[in-house]
Protein backbone atom coordinates (compact mmCIF):
# COMPACT_ATOMS: atom_id res chain seq x y z
CA UNK A 1 0.00 0.00 0.00
CA UNK A 2 1.11 3.37 -1.21
CA UNK A 3 1.26 6.06 1.59
CA UNK A 4 -1.21 8.01 -0.37
CA UNK A 5 -3.26 5.01 -2.01
CA UNK A 6 -5.75 6.28 1.10
CA UNK A 7 -6.74 9.60 3.24
CA UNK A 8 -4.79 9.54 6.76
CA UNK A 9 -7.58 9.67 9.43
CA UNK A 10 -5.34 8.33 12.48
CA UNK A 11 -1.53 8.38 13.66
CA UNK A 12 -0.03 5.87 15.52
CA UNK A 13 3.18 7.03 17.35
CA UNK A 14 6.08 5.52 19.07
CA UNK A 15 7.26 7.34 21.71
CA UNK A 16 11.46 7.60 22.60
CA UNK A 17 13.41 8.12 19.68
CA UNK A 18 10.36 9.70 17.63
CA UNK A 19 8.96 12.27 20.64
CA UNK A 20 11.97 12.56 22.49
CA UNK A 21 15.13 11.00 23.07
CA UNK A 22 15.93 9.39 26.12
CA UNK A 23 19.47 10.76 28.26
CA UNK A 24 20.74 8.97 31.53
CA UNK A 25 20.13 11.30 34.38
CA UNK A 26 17.84 13.11 32.40
CA UNK A 27 14.31 13.32 31.97
CA UNK A 28 15.01 13.10 28.45
CA UNK A 29 15.40 15.40 25.81
CA UNK A 30 12.86 16.41 23.15
CA UNK A 31 12.93 16.15 19.55
CA UNK A 32 12.49 19.61 17.99
CA UNK A 33 8.82 19.89 16.57
CA UNK A 34 7.35 17.34 18.26
CA UNK A 35 5.49 19.03 20.96
CA UNK A 36 3.68 20.80 17.72
CA UNK A 37 3.23 17.57 15.93
CA UNK A 38 1.45 16.00 18.49
CA UNK A 39 -0.66 19.02 18.82
CA UNK A 40 -1.51 19.34 15.30
CA UNK A 41 -2.61 15.69 15.18
CA UNK A 42 -5.08 16.39 18.24
CA UNK A 43 -6.53 19.04 16.81
CA UNK A 44 -6.68 18.32 13.29
CA UNK A 45 -6.99 14.07 13.54
CA UNK A 46 -6.62 11.56 16.00
CA UNK A 47 -3.79 9.87 17.66
CA UNK A 48 -2.86 7.26 20.05
CA UNK A 49 0.66 6.41 21.47
CA UNK A 50 2.31 3.20 21.41
CA UNK A 51 5.39 1.95 23.20
CA UNK A 52 7.24 -0.95 24.71
CA UNK A 53 8.29 0.91 27.50
CA UNK A 54 7.70 -0.87 31.02
CA UNK A 55 10.05 0.42 33.69
CA UNK A 56 7.97 2.27 35.10
CA UNK A 57 3.98 3.06 35.01
CA UNK A 58 1.37 4.73 32.14
CA UNK A 59 0.79 7.64 34.88
CA UNK A 60 4.74 7.75 35.64
CA UNK A 61 4.95 8.04 31.74
CA UNK A 62 2.57 10.58 31.33
CA UNK A 63 3.75 12.71 33.93
CA UNK A 64 7.22 12.34 31.73
CA UNK A 65 5.90 13.56 28.77
CA UNK A 66 3.80 16.39 30.07
CA UNK A 67 6.94 17.81 31.96
CA UNK A 68 8.88 17.49 28.34
CA UNK A 69 5.66 19.14 27.63
CA UNK A 70 3.23 17.25 25.75
CA UNK A 71 -0.17 17.79 26.06
CA UNK A 72 -1.44 14.37 25.23
CA UNK A 73 -4.39 12.08 27.34
CA UNK A 74 -3.00 9.44 29.06
CA UNK A 75 -5.61 6.63 28.40
CA UNK A 76 -4.02 7.50 24.95
CA UNK A 77 -0.97 5.75 25.97
CA UNK A 78 -0.78 2.16 25.13
CA UNK A 79 1.75 -0.06 26.77
CA UNK A 80 2.06 -4.03 26.61
CA UNK A 81 1.93 -4.54 30.63
CA UNK A 82 -1.94 -4.65 30.38
CA UNK A 83 -2.02 -6.96 27.64
CA UNK A 84 0.44 -9.11 28.95
CA UNK A 85 -1.35 -9.36 32.67
CA UNK A 86 -4.86 -10.51 30.13
CA UNK A 87 -2.86 -13.07 28.48
CA UNK A 88 -1.81 -14.20 31.91
CA UNK A 89 -5.53 -14.29 32.73
CA UNK A 90 -6.92 -15.50 29.92
CA UNK A 91 -4.61 -18.80 29.80
CA UNK A 92 -5.02 -19.46 33.02
CA UNK A 93 -1.65 -19.22 34.27
CA UNK A 94 -2.44 -17.63 37.35
CA UNK A 95 -5.03 -20.20 37.73
CA UNK A 96 -3.64 -21.97 40.55
CA UNK A 97 -2.53 -18.95 42.64
CA UNK A 98 -5.22 -16.53 42.41
CA UNK A 99 -3.97 -14.60 45.12
CA UNK A 100 -1.34 -13.93 43.21
CA UNK A 101 1.26 -15.67 45.12
CA UNK A 102 5.00 -15.67 43.57
CA UNK A 103 6.62 -18.13 45.71
CA UNK A 104 6.09 -21.26 42.87
CA UNK A 105 6.36 -19.62 39.42
CA UNK A 106 5.17 -21.29 36.49
CA UNK A 107 6.54 -18.55 33.86
CA UNK A 108 8.60 -15.54 33.54
CA UNK A 109 7.39 -12.02 32.56
CA UNK A 110 10.48 -10.15 30.45
CA UNK A 111 10.15 -6.65 30.08
CA UNK A 112 12.48 -3.58 30.29
CA UNK A 113 14.79 -3.56 33.22
CA UNK A 114 18.33 -2.49 31.67
CA UNK A 115 20.58 -2.44 34.71
CA UNK A 116 18.13 -5.05 36.71
CA UNK A 117 19.38 -7.47 33.69
CA UNK A 118 22.45 -9.25 36.09
CA UNK A 119 23.92 -12.58 36.07
CA UNK A 120 21.41 -13.18 39.26
CA UNK A 121 18.18 -11.94 37.87
CA UNK A 122 18.71 -13.42 34.65
CA UNK A 123 19.93 -17.00 36.34
CA UNK A 124 16.72 -16.27 38.99
CA UNK A 125 14.58 -16.26 35.95
CA UNK A 126 16.28 -19.59 34.07
CA UNK A 127 16.08 -21.92 37.19
CA UNK A 128 12.33 -20.79 37.80
CA UNK A 129 11.86 -21.71 33.89
CA UNK A 130 14.36 -25.01 33.91
CA UNK A 131 12.08 -26.16 36.66
CA UNK A 132 8.71 -26.14 34.80
CA UNK A 133 7.77 -29.06 31.91
CA UNK A 134 6.52 -25.97 29.26
CA UNK A 135 8.84 -23.06 30.15
CA UNK A 136 6.98 -19.87 29.17
CA UNK A 137 8.03 -16.21 28.40
CA UNK A 138 6.07 -13.79 28.30
CA UNK A 139 7.88 -10.81 26.57
CA UNK A 140 6.92 -7.01 26.70
CA UNK A 141 8.15 -6.60 23.13
CA UNK A 142 11.39 -8.25 21.30
CA UNK A 143 13.36 -5.09 20.74
CA UNK A 144 16.95 -5.83 19.41
CA UNK A 145 18.09 -2.47 20.81
CA UNK A 146 17.20 1.88 21.64
CA UNK A 147 18.76 4.67 21.30
CA UNK A 148 19.93 6.71 24.07
CA UNK A 149 22.05 10.19 24.03
CA UNK A 150 24.99 8.24 25.15
CA UNK A 151 24.52 5.71 22.60
CA UNK A 152 23.06 2.92 21.68
CA UNK A 153 21.77 0.21 24.18
CA UNK A 154 20.42 -3.44 24.09
CA UNK A 155 16.89 -4.06 24.77
CA UNK A 156 14.96 -6.87 26.57
CA UNK A 157 14.94 -8.97 22.73
CA UNK A 158 18.66 -10.27 22.91
CA UNK A 159 17.76 -11.29 26.72
CA UNK A 160 14.71 -12.93 25.64
CA UNK A 161 16.95 -15.22 23.36
CA UNK A 162 19.12 -15.80 26.26
CA UNK A 163 17.07 -17.15 28.29
CA UNK A 164 14.53 -18.79 25.56
CA UNK A 165 18.19 -20.76 24.70
CA UNK A 166 19.08 -21.73 27.79
CA UNK A 167 16.14 -23.20 28.78
CA UNK A 168 14.40 -24.11 25.33
CA UNK A 169 11.39 -21.56 26.67
CA UNK A 170 8.49 -20.59 24.54
CA UNK A 171 7.72 -16.98 23.92
CA UNK A 172 4.59 -15.02 23.54
CA UNK A 173 5.28 -11.81 22.67
CA UNK A 174 3.07 -8.63 23.79
CA UNK A 175 3.68 -5.07 22.69
CA UNK A 176 4.92 -3.96 19.16
CA UNK A 177 5.56 -5.90 17.04
CA UNK A 178 2.42 -8.25 17.97
CA UNK A 179 -0.27 -7.51 15.91
CA UNK A 180 -2.80 -7.28 18.63
CA UNK A 181 -1.58 -4.64 19.96
CA UNK A 182 -1.52 -2.23 16.94
CA UNK A 183 -5.15 -3.45 16.27
CA UNK A 184 -6.15 -2.44 20.05
CA UNK A 185 -4.79 1.31 19.73
CA UNK A 186 -6.64 1.70 15.76
CA UNK A 187 -9.65 0.19 17.27
CA UNK A 188 -9.90 2.31 20.25
CA UNK A 189 -10.07 5.32 17.35
CA UNK A 190 -12.65 3.73 15.99
CA UNK A 191 -10.87 3.66 12.51
CA UNK A 192 -9.58 1.01 10.31
CA UNK A 193 -6.39 -0.37 10.54
CA UNK A 194 -6.04 0.66 6.51
CA UNK A 195 -7.23 4.55 7.26
CA UNK A 196 -4.14 4.51 9.83
CA UNK A 197 0.00 5.29 9.85
CA UNK A 198 2.20 4.21 12.05
CA UNK A 199 5.21 6.39 13.32
CA UNK A 200 8.15 5.04 14.73
CA UNK A 201 12.56 4.94 14.67
CA UNK A 202 12.42 0.92 14.69
CA UNK A 203 12.48 -0.63 11.26
CA UNK A 204 11.07 -3.75 12.98
CA UNK A 205 9.06 -3.38 15.49
CA UNK A 206 7.48 -0.09 14.39
CA UNK A 207 7.53 -0.07 10.53
CA UNK A 208 7.40 -3.98 10.01
CA UNK A 209 5.16 -4.68 12.67
CA UNK A 210 2.49 -2.07 11.78
CA UNK A 211 3.09 -3.19 8.39
CA UNK A 212 2.32 -6.98 9.13
CA UNK A 213 -1.42 -5.26 10.73
CA UNK A 214 -1.94 -3.83 7.56
CA UNK A 215 -0.92 -0.57 9.12
CA UNK A 216 1.13 2.01 7.02
CA UNK A 217 4.70 2.49 8.36
CA UNK A 218 6.30 5.46 8.28
CA UNK A 219 10.10 5.63 9.46
CA UNK A 220 11.95 8.38 10.88
CA UNK A 221 15.68 9.67 10.82
CA UNK A 222 15.92 10.45 14.45
CA UNK A 223 16.22 7.87 17.84
CA UNK A 224 17.67 4.65 16.70
CA UNK A 225 17.73 5.11 12.86
CA UNK A 226 20.49 3.74 10.83
CA UNK A 227 21.79 4.83 7.47
CA UNK A 228 22.26 0.97 6.62
CA UNK A 229 18.53 0.45 7.07
CA UNK A 230 18.01 1.79 3.08
CA UNK A 231 19.34 -1.82 2.71
CA UNK A 232 16.48 -3.09 5.11
CA UNK A 233 14.48 -6.12 3.75
CA UNK A 234 11.45 -4.35 5.38
CA UNK A 235 10.19 -1.24 3.41
CA UNK A 236 8.48 1.66 5.07
CA UNK A 237 5.95 3.62 3.30
CA UNK A 238 7.43 6.86 3.95
CA UNK A 239 10.96 7.94 5.21
CA UNK A 240 10.74 11.36 6.51
CA UNK A 241 13.43 13.36 8.98
CA UNK A 242 11.39 13.45 11.93
CA UNK A 243 7.70 13.46 13.72
CA UNK A 244 7.50 17.12 12.57
CA UNK A 245 8.19 16.52 8.54
CA UNK A 246 5.83 13.23 8.76
CA UNK A 247 2.88 14.85 10.42
CA UNK A 248 3.36 17.84 7.83
CA UNK A 249 3.25 15.88 5.18
CA UNK A 250 0.76 13.62 5.80
CA UNK A 251 -1.99 16.17 7.46
CA UNK A 252 -1.25 18.18 4.20
CA UNK A 253 -1.85 15.16 1.91
CA UNK A 254 -5.52 14.31 4.25
CA UNK A 255 -6.40 17.72 3.70
CA UNK A 256 -5.99 18.02 -0.03
CA UNK B 1 27.14 -46.76 15.84
CA UNK B 2 27.01 -49.19 19.12
CA UNK B 3 29.04 -48.49 22.23
CA UNK B 4 29.84 -52.48 21.59
CA UNK B 5 31.05 -52.23 17.92
CA UNK B 6 34.46 -50.93 18.46
CA UNK B 7 36.89 -51.36 20.49
CA UNK B 8 37.23 -48.27 22.84
CA UNK B 9 41.46 -47.30 22.69
CA UNK B 10 41.18 -43.96 24.06
CA UNK B 11 38.77 -41.38 25.94
CA UNK B 12 37.91 -38.25 26.13
CA UNK B 13 36.60 -36.79 29.07
CA UNK B 14 34.73 -33.52 30.16
CA UNK B 15 35.72 -31.83 33.53
CA UNK B 16 32.74 -30.12 35.39
CA UNK B 17 29.97 -32.61 36.27
CA UNK B 18 31.85 -35.77 35.14
CA UNK B 19 35.08 -35.13 37.50
CA UNK B 20 33.41 -32.72 40.15
CA UNK B 21 31.03 -30.57 40.77
CA UNK B 22 31.43 -26.82 40.86
CA UNK B 23 30.90 -25.28 44.31
CA UNK B 24 30.64 -21.58 44.58
CA UNK B 25 33.35 -20.87 47.42
CA UNK B 26 34.79 -23.66 47.71
CA UNK B 27 37.42 -25.56 44.33
CA UNK B 28 34.48 -27.67 43.99
CA UNK B 29 33.42 -31.24 45.26
CA UNK B 30 34.99 -34.72 43.84
CA UNK B 31 32.72 -36.85 42.32
CA UNK B 32 33.08 -40.49 43.62
CA UNK B 33 35.19 -42.61 42.21
CA UNK B 34 36.62 -40.39 39.33
CA UNK B 35 40.21 -40.10 40.56
CA UNK B 36 39.97 -43.55 40.20
CA UNK B 37 38.77 -43.64 37.24
CA UNK B 38 41.55 -41.19 35.70
CA UNK B 39 44.19 -43.25 36.96
CA UNK B 40 42.82 -46.14 35.42
CA UNK B 41 42.59 -44.60 32.21
CA UNK B 42 45.85 -43.05 32.14
CA UNK B 43 47.48 -47.10 33.03
CA UNK B 44 45.30 -48.88 30.75
CA UNK B 45 44.21 -46.97 27.89
CA UNK B 46 44.88 -42.84 26.93
CA UNK B 47 42.65 -39.96 28.21
CA UNK B 48 42.37 -36.33 26.95
CA UNK B 49 40.08 -33.89 28.98
CA UNK B 50 37.68 -31.38 26.81
CA UNK B 51 36.07 -28.61 28.83
CA UNK B 52 34.30 -24.99 27.46
CA UNK B 53 35.84 -23.58 30.62
CA UNK B 54 38.02 -20.31 30.21
CA UNK B 55 37.26 -17.96 33.31
CA UNK B 56 40.78 -19.19 34.48
CA UNK B 57 44.15 -20.40 32.75
CA UNK B 58 45.14 -24.14 31.72
CA UNK B 59 47.69 -24.25 34.32
CA UNK B 60 44.92 -22.89 36.83
CA UNK B 61 42.66 -25.36 35.99
CA UNK B 62 45.63 -28.12 35.90
CA UNK B 63 46.30 -26.73 39.66
CA UNK B 64 42.61 -27.10 40.64
CA UNK B 65 42.17 -30.67 39.26
CA UNK B 66 45.82 -31.67 41.52
CA UNK B 67 44.13 -30.19 44.58
CA UNK B 68 41.28 -32.43 43.81
CA UNK B 69 43.57 -35.42 44.06
CA UNK B 70 43.65 -35.85 40.35
CA UNK B 71 46.39 -36.91 38.27
CA UNK B 72 46.84 -35.88 35.42
CA UNK B 73 49.21 -33.90 32.80
CA UNK B 74 48.47 -30.68 32.21
CA UNK B 75 48.94 -30.54 28.29
CA UNK B 76 45.95 -33.17 28.04
CA UNK B 77 43.27 -30.53 28.88
CA UNK B 78 41.87 -29.27 26.13
CA UNK B 79 40.39 -25.41 26.16
CA UNK B 80 38.88 -23.51 23.66
CA UNK B 81 41.01 -20.37 23.92
CA UNK B 82 44.09 -21.43 22.23
CA UNK B 83 41.53 -22.49 19.25
CA UNK B 84 39.83 -19.10 19.14
CA UNK B 85 43.41 -17.56 18.70
CA UNK B 86 44.27 -19.41 16.49
CA UNK B 87 40.72 -18.42 14.12
CA UNK B 88 41.44 -15.09 15.19
CA UNK B 89 45.18 -15.53 13.92
CA UNK B 90 44.15 -17.46 10.94
CA UNK B 91 41.07 -15.04 9.76
CA UNK B 92 43.44 -11.82 9.83
CA UNK B 93 40.90 -10.82 12.44
CA UNK B 94 44.03 -9.15 14.31
CA UNK B 95 46.14 -8.01 11.16
CA UNK B 96 44.90 -4.49 11.29
CA UNK B 97 46.06 -4.20 14.99
CA UNK B 98 49.25 -6.51 15.36
CA UNK B 99 50.27 -4.99 18.82
CA UNK B 100 46.95 -6.02 20.09
CA UNK B 101 45.57 -3.12 20.59
CA UNK B 102 42.06 -3.28 21.69
CA UNK B 103 40.99 0.54 21.56
CA UNK B 104 40.01 -0.01 17.99
CA UNK B 105 37.69 -3.53 18.35
CA UNK B 106 35.90 -5.12 15.51
CA UNK B 107 34.59 -8.61 16.80
CA UNK B 108 33.73 -9.76 20.17
CA UNK B 109 35.35 -13.13 21.90
CA UNK B 110 32.72 -14.60 24.21
CA UNK B 111 33.26 -16.64 27.57
CA UNK B 112 32.35 -17.85 30.71
CA UNK B 113 31.92 -15.03 32.60
CA UNK B 114 29.02 -15.37 35.48
CA UNK B 115 29.26 -12.42 37.36
CA UNK B 116 30.93 -10.59 34.11
CA UNK B 117 27.53 -10.86 32.65
CA UNK B 118 26.13 -7.75 33.81
CA UNK B 119 23.92 -5.55 31.52
CA UNK B 120 27.16 -2.54 31.42
CA UNK B 121 29.45 -5.21 30.02
CA UNK B 122 26.67 -7.01 28.03
CA UNK B 123 26.16 -3.54 26.74
CA UNK B 124 29.71 -3.03 26.05
CA UNK B 125 30.19 -5.69 23.83
CA UNK B 126 27.09 -4.89 21.74
CA UNK B 127 28.44 -1.37 21.19
CA UNK B 128 31.39 -2.73 19.49
CA UNK B 129 29.78 -5.15 17.09
CA UNK B 130 26.90 -2.75 16.54
CA UNK B 131 29.37 -0.21 14.64
CA UNK B 132 30.73 -3.25 12.69
CA UNK B 133 29.63 -3.80 9.39
CA UNK B 134 29.87 -7.97 9.41
CA UNK B 135 29.93 -8.05 13.51
CA UNK B 136 31.30 -11.34 14.34
CA UNK B 137 30.99 -12.73 17.73
CA UNK B 138 33.64 -15.80 18.54
CA UNK B 139 32.60 -17.80 21.06
CA UNK B 140 33.99 -20.34 23.58
CA UNK B 141 32.07 -23.20 23.12
CA UNK B 142 27.42 -22.55 23.41
CA UNK B 143 26.64 -24.39 26.44
CA UNK B 144 22.51 -23.72 27.86
CA UNK B 145 23.67 -24.30 31.03
CA UNK B 146 25.67 -26.29 33.75
CA UNK B 147 25.36 -27.26 37.35
CA UNK B 148 26.77 -25.93 40.09
CA UNK B 149 25.94 -27.61 43.77
CA UNK B 150 23.46 -24.60 44.89
CA UNK B 151 21.87 -25.39 41.17
CA UNK B 152 21.77 -24.89 37.67
CA UNK B 153 23.32 -21.64 35.92
CA UNK B 154 23.33 -20.51 32.98
CA UNK B 155 25.89 -20.46 30.76
CA UNK B 156 27.67 -18.95 28.03
CA UNK B 157 25.24 -19.90 25.29
CA UNK B 158 22.66 -18.06 26.22
CA UNK B 159 24.39 -14.60 26.12
CA UNK B 160 25.70 -15.34 22.73
CA UNK B 161 22.04 -15.62 21.37
CA UNK B 162 21.70 -12.17 23.66
CA UNK B 163 24.14 -10.18 21.34
CA UNK B 164 23.33 -12.43 18.42
CA UNK B 165 20.13 -11.19 18.07
CA UNK B 166 20.57 -7.23 19.45
CA UNK B 167 23.08 -7.03 16.42
CA UNK B 168 22.64 -9.54 13.42
CA UNK B 169 25.74 -11.32 13.95
CA UNK B 170 27.68 -14.20 12.80
CA UNK B 171 28.94 -16.34 14.83
CA UNK B 172 31.82 -18.99 15.23
CA UNK B 173 31.76 -21.77 18.11
CA UNK B 174 35.09 -22.41 19.27
CA UNK B 175 35.03 -25.67 22.12
CA UNK B 176 32.64 -28.42 22.75
CA UNK B 177 30.14 -28.75 20.33
CA UNK B 178 32.73 -27.92 17.30
CA UNK B 179 33.99 -30.74 15.60
CA UNK B 180 37.77 -28.96 15.49
CA UNK B 181 38.41 -29.36 19.22
CA UNK B 182 37.43 -32.67 19.54
CA UNK B 183 39.11 -33.91 16.78
CA UNK B 184 42.01 -31.77 18.08
CA UNK B 185 42.22 -33.91 21.18
CA UNK B 186 41.52 -37.21 19.36
CA UNK B 187 44.89 -36.41 17.29
CA UNK B 188 46.60 -35.77 20.32
CA UNK B 189 45.97 -39.39 20.99
CA UNK B 190 47.23 -40.77 17.76
CA UNK B 191 43.96 -42.24 17.67
CA UNK B 192 40.94 -42.40 14.66
CA UNK B 193 37.52 -40.65 15.91
CA UNK B 194 35.56 -43.79 15.97
CA UNK B 195 38.31 -45.50 18.50
CA UNK B 196 37.36 -42.86 21.16
CA UNK B 197 34.57 -42.50 23.16
CA UNK B 198 33.75 -39.05 25.13
CA UNK B 199 32.26 -38.88 28.64
CA UNK B 200 30.29 -35.77 29.30
CA UNK B 201 27.32 -34.47 31.46
CA UNK B 202 25.85 -32.69 28.79
CA UNK B 203 23.48 -34.05 26.35
CA UNK B 204 24.41 -31.31 23.72
CA UNK B 205 27.46 -30.05 23.47
CA UNK B 206 29.39 -33.45 24.99
CA UNK B 207 26.96 -36.63 23.68
CA UNK B 208 25.52 -34.90 20.79
CA UNK B 209 28.87 -33.17 19.72
CA UNK B 210 31.26 -36.19 19.31
CA UNK B 211 28.42 -37.76 17.50
CA UNK B 212 28.86 -35.12 15.02
CA UNK B 213 32.58 -35.99 15.24
CA UNK B 214 32.05 -39.54 14.51
CA UNK B 215 33.17 -39.88 18.28
CA UNK B 216 30.57 -42.73 20.75
CA UNK B 217 28.98 -40.37 23.39
CA UNK B 218 28.90 -41.60 26.68
CA UNK B 219 26.30 -39.57 28.99
CA UNK B 220 26.81 -39.43 32.43
CA UNK B 221 23.92 -39.35 35.40
CA UNK B 222 25.97 -36.57 37.24
CA UNK B 223 26.59 -33.01 36.93
CA UNK B 224 23.75 -31.38 35.06
CA UNK B 225 22.07 -34.76 33.82
CA UNK B 226 18.27 -34.68 33.91
CA UNK B 227 15.79 -37.01 33.53
CA UNK B 228 14.16 -36.01 30.86
CA UNK B 229 16.64 -36.34 28.33
CA UNK B 230 15.49 -40.25 28.43
CA UNK B 231 13.30 -38.55 25.67
CA UNK B 232 15.86 -35.78 23.72
CA UNK B 233 16.21 -36.35 20.76
CA UNK B 234 20.31 -36.85 20.66
CA UNK B 235 20.70 -40.71 22.18
CA UNK B 236 23.58 -41.25 23.97
CA UNK B 237 25.56 -44.41 23.07
CA UNK B 238 25.46 -45.44 26.34
CA UNK B 239 24.07 -44.05 29.60
CA UNK B 240 25.81 -44.53 32.95
CA UNK B 241 25.78 -43.39 36.74
CA UNK B 242 29.17 -42.06 36.92
CA UNK B 243 32.67 -41.36 34.95
CA UNK B 244 33.44 -44.56 37.36
CA UNK B 245 30.89 -46.95 36.16
CA UNK B 246 31.89 -45.79 32.67
CA UNK B 247 35.41 -46.70 32.85
CA UNK B 248 35.00 -50.14 34.47
CA UNK B 249 32.48 -51.06 32.03
CA UNK B 250 34.33 -50.02 28.76
CA UNK B 251 37.67 -50.84 30.12
CA UNK B 252 36.71 -54.47 30.46
CA UNK B 253 35.27 -54.58 26.85
CA UNK B 254 37.96 -53.22 25.95
CA UNK B 255 40.07 -56.04 27.56
CA UNK B 256 37.80 -58.71 26.43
Amino acid sequence: MSITSKPVKGFLLDITGVMYNSDPGTIGRLIEGSVEAVNRLYAESAVRFVTNESTRSRKHLFEKLTRLGFTLKEEHIFMPVPEAKRYIKDHGILKEFEDLDTSDPNCVLLGDAELGFTYETMNAAFRVLHETNDPLIIALGCGKFYQRMDGPCMDVGGFIRALQYACDARVVITGKPDEQFFKAAVDDMGLKADEVVMIGDDIVSDVGGAQKAGIRGVQVRTGKWRQSWINHSIKPDLLVDDLRSAVDMLLKKTIN
